[in-house]
């Protein structure tokens, strides 16, 4: 049999097959709850209405859909994108915009444009896997930053005095990766003042600042706090964000399509990335989105959303209430927005194990472990709430509050 | 203004903005008549019958072509490829198959999973400019290899002194890219011999081989040569190939819908690779193009492709004997398959300056130096017959001879 491993590249041998993603596979038994996925609800995917504009695009451009496009993105999608961001108050211009296969490749190009094999992403603990993923696939490293306990963005004590270690110690940062808006894992929601405290430090330092935004429209409780990309927009102006969108969690992950928000010198790097990557973006989806968008239907379907993850947000949030043992070292968030929440167990639990426990009792989430570049928490857990039914909700929960009980109960009575 | 420059990797700085995109940009104004590109002509989509495939997945599994799906790709997708394949005579699984983001994709994951800085890809002098730019991307470097005067392969007596050589010379050589049937930029299609040859040479060497057949199917002339995945396949069956196919130029390119066929060990990298650059390949293109081969009218579409391109290749070869100056040093390829030809001027001409004046006369080729990695030939020109007209491919042709003519004059007659 072939062996390839002696021609990998360094790249490759420091990629990692998550392990999460591993589980995942497991995890989708039909029998078990499954709280481990990062799915949208299917319900909420306008199918009549995509079909509208798909069709639409067959009657009148279907040729030129079928045909390459630019690497930039289709002029039509990248106009409604403009509109969509200005009715937000951001004001870009298509120099601004690059149009991706959704907001992995965005991370991708950000981390091949930037980084250098051992280079350091500034980034939570825990954070993104993905973004993880993309950086680890370049042989760079992670300098990981906690968050506050009020859960409001970075500690930026520690985030000033791990920057002034690393740079004694001739580390390289490249940029910074945040994602203020419900983050995925915990759903921490930075506050203005933190954003404002990290463009500061980002202006003082130079250092980029990517901000990923996946989640922004999906705030069910509260008010919208703007995102750093706008308030460097509308403050100084600098122009050192990179903001990252997608229509994976506002309409539909399985079109693959996210923006990248950028200052034109940086977008036109970019170009050049993607040109190398693949060419251009999928054109029919492009075209198909941008008539979608055109209905002025995409509105009210992430209304729709909203309502929908708000109402199984707070089944969750009511059902650990009720089925979690009641103590001053378990607690969980109780996100605006997105769609997760992150537990927190006592110290002596390790979720990669309960995991195991939970499986055979039929409930599943995701072991935070996995959320970490290094030194990773291990008595933390994610549980995603917008896919599972309201019925589901309710018994995985009761399931997963008796195996913590009974990780507690074992430790307690060895 | 932000500066990013400071914080831009070496690839980055590797990263070469294509003077070949660029250029393509002057010769779409509309009064030029355009050999520059490499569009499929886009009478050949059958956009009717791809609209009722399209519906077909709205209509049953509409909820399940907006979710996320799995990095290896569709299930349904992959069956209908295995049979495609299986009708060509190749037999492969699924763990075989890896769905991409076409062709530019796979170059763009074979290169990051096999190449460190400084290491070399074996490559055709010339060769495709998507592949060098993603070689280039993550700053490696080529070994170009001629082909032989009879254009059936790499001269191969070169190859073996040049790979001899690199050993010596420390160079770490990777893998041997080429592209055997019809290659860009030159229709050049390699022979049996050759491709056995070159099969032999990577046994010895133990060195990968990455076929990339974009036009395989695309013969329009004479009788199919087995693929060297296939004669690998028949005959030692070492896996050392691995294969490259896409939807662009057999079906529509608007869809970006490759597949890569390798060993099964090689297609669990690429999959781990793939996770952290998209997650996933367009799953709503993945169902409605598998929902349009289970039509079966894809074979058809080929069929009509063929003959289309054939009638456009003639005339455009016709036009060439008619208009060009008669002499020696100027020749070009008669391919019997794919999208281009390959003209050769006398070697005074300047491919890049006589692009200048042939704009001038409103006609437009790619000039023959960018698919060079170095030290390129300057006095070849790509012509694509896929996409003009036939009235283009008349006038076109009579006013790029009087360029030519006219050059030549001019260095006889200084």
């Amino acid at each position: 049999m072939a062996d390839f491993s002696k021609f990998y590249s360094d790249n490759a041998n420091n990629m990692k097959a998550s392990t999460i993603r591993e589980l995942l596979k497991l995890t989708q038994k039909p029998d078990i709850i499954s709280f481990a996925g990062g799915l949208p609800a299917p319900d909420v995917f306008p199918v009549e209405d995509l079909r509208a504009a798909a069709n639409v695009v067959f009657d009148t451009k279907g040729t030129k859909a079928l045909q390459y496009g630019t690497t930039e993105g289709d002029d039509g999608l990248r106009e409604e994108l403009i509109k969509f961001e200005a009715n937000q108050g951001v004001t870009i211009t298509k120099e601004n915009l690059l149009v991706v296969s959704a907001s992995q490749q965005a991370l991708d190009i950000v981390a091949k444009l930037f980084l250098n094999p051992g280079d350091y992403v500034i980034a939570g603990r825990p954070t993104y896997l993905g973004a993880l993923q993309a950086i680890q696939s370049y042989s760079a490293r992670v300098l990981g930053i906690p968050f506050t306990s009020a859960q409001d963005g970075f500690d930026m004590a520690v985030l000033e005095s791990s920057y002034a270690q690393a740079l004694t110690a001739g580390k390289k940062i490249k940029y910074i990766y945040v994602i203020p808006d419900f983050q995925n894992p915990s759903g921490f929601c930075w506050s203005l003042e933190k954003r404002k405290a990290l463009l500061e430090f980002s202006y003082k330092t130079g250092l980029p600042i990517l901000e990923d935004s996946p989640y922004r429209e999906i705030r069910f409780i509260g008010e919208s706090i703007p995102s750093i990309y706008e308030i460097d927009q509308k403050g100084a102006n600098k122009g050192l964000v990179i903001n990252l969108k997608t229509f994976s969690k506002i309409l539909a992950p399985g079109t693959r399509m996210g923006w990248i928000m950028a200052d034109h010198s940086l977008i036109a790097k970019f170009v050049v990335a993607k040109q190398a990557m693949d060419l251009c973006t999928n054109v029919f989806t492009q075209m198909w989105l941008a008539e979608y968008m055109r209905t002025g239907k995409l509105e009210s379907v992430i209304e729709g959303t909203r309502a929908k993850y708000r109402a199984k947000r707070t089944l969750m949030v009511d059902a650990l209430e009720r089925y979690m043992p009641k103590r001053n070292d378990i607690h969980w968030t109780k996100p605006e927005g997105g769609l997760f929440l992150w537990v927190t167990l006592p110290a002596y639990i390790d979720t990669a194990q309960l995991l195991l426990k939970a499986i055979e009792k039929k409930v599943a989430f995701v072991a935070g472990a996995g959320f970490y570049f290094d030194n990773p928490e291990h008595n933390s857990l994610r549980m995603n709430f917008s896919y599972p039914t309201a019925d589901q909700i309710e018994e995985g929960v009761r399931r997963l509050g008796l195996v913590v009980q009974e990780a507690i109960t074992a430790h307690e009575n060895p």
